[in-house]
């Protein structure tokens, strides 16, 4: 470890900016940061490292402190050296790339489909406002429909909508009950997609 | 290497599905591999992999051979140890992940400014025509114009012009030969840009 240098950073600095000159490797010591995306109007999460996460610096992504945060930096020829004598470094930064490239595809996902995506947005807040029943962990909607006819109704196809419903169970959104039943966890989640993301 | 599952396939053929049951990770022995994203109406090559290159199959990417390919299968499991006991297995899967989260910016970049890049397209298409002078190499456009006056023609500003060009010129369409001049390299990916992708 003797070759890694430690930097601190206070809430909500910038670590790293995209393409930032030097190819560097860090790993996070103590705090949480955070990857992400920025357009001129957009901002998109990629991913939050936490203690024992490996990421680099040379990408197109900002890299953000959530709270004070304390990293360990290297070069990426020493951290090749450092993988080979303890794989487990490699391992880590294999699970950090997985869940960005998989994060990504999600963005990729939604930018592609971001119309239907919209749509889709908009008839499930139409719907909780319509016939919503309150329940202890959010709202129930029993929609008495099929992914196929929600397909018709927003003008897309099954497989779309069943994409899309996938990603709002996963981001923790909502939860598929049964095959015609929608329970609602995160309704401003879903009115803030429905307003453009 | 006794763990690994030798598996045979045709040109064209599809080794692995979106989301595919089986979460398992293989290596390219011979030929040629190509990951993509395919929508209703759209591809994106996110990547190619080489002999030697270790990709997983539990991704929401469509994996296809682009000549007669075989690969060795293992699960994921097994794939952890075989890492811990060659690193420099390791090592191959941290590259080839880090090319398909660039390749994965890329596509949400031009995505998220999909208007913006197609005016630009069609800017320099348009130009290539009107004052493009033949050269060996492609088309020479002498614009006469800086980065943030292309901007303002197209509607957009100096930074994200900037990073489109960059970006043609990474995908080998353009060249930047100095600060007001362009060499086009291929012009016909410039048009099926203008064109929509």
């Amino acid at each position: 470890m003797e070759k890694f240098q430690e930097r601190r950073f206070l809430k909500k600095e910038i670590l790293y900016l995209p393409n930032d000159e030097k190819n560097l490797v860090f790993l996070v010591k103590h705090g949480r940061v955070r990857i992400y995306l920025a357009y001129e109007d957009k901002e998109f999460t990629l991913s939050i490292l936490s203690p024992g996460d490996v990421y680099s610096t040379h990408t197109r992504a900002f890299i953000q402190a959530m709270e004070d945060t304390t990293i360990l930096v290297t070069d990426v020829r020493n951290f090749q050296k450092i993988v080979i004598n303890s794989p487990v470094f490699g391992l880590n930064i294999v699970k950090v790339l997985g869940d960005l490239l998989k994060s990504s595809f999600t963005i990729i996902n939604s930018l592609v489909f971001k119309e239907t995506y919209l749509r889709l947005a908009e008839f499930l807040v139409q719907a909780a406002e319509d016939i919503g029943i309150p329940v202890q962990q959010g709202i129930k909607l029993e929609l008495g429909l099929t992914t196929e006819e929600i397909a018709l109704i927003v003008g897309s196809t099954r497989q779309t909508v069943s994409v899309f419903l996938n990603d709002l169970q996963k981001s923790g959104i909502l939860e598929k009950v049964n095959r015609r039943t929608i329970l609602i966890k995160d309704l401003k989640k879903l009115q803030r997609i429905e307003s453009g993301f």
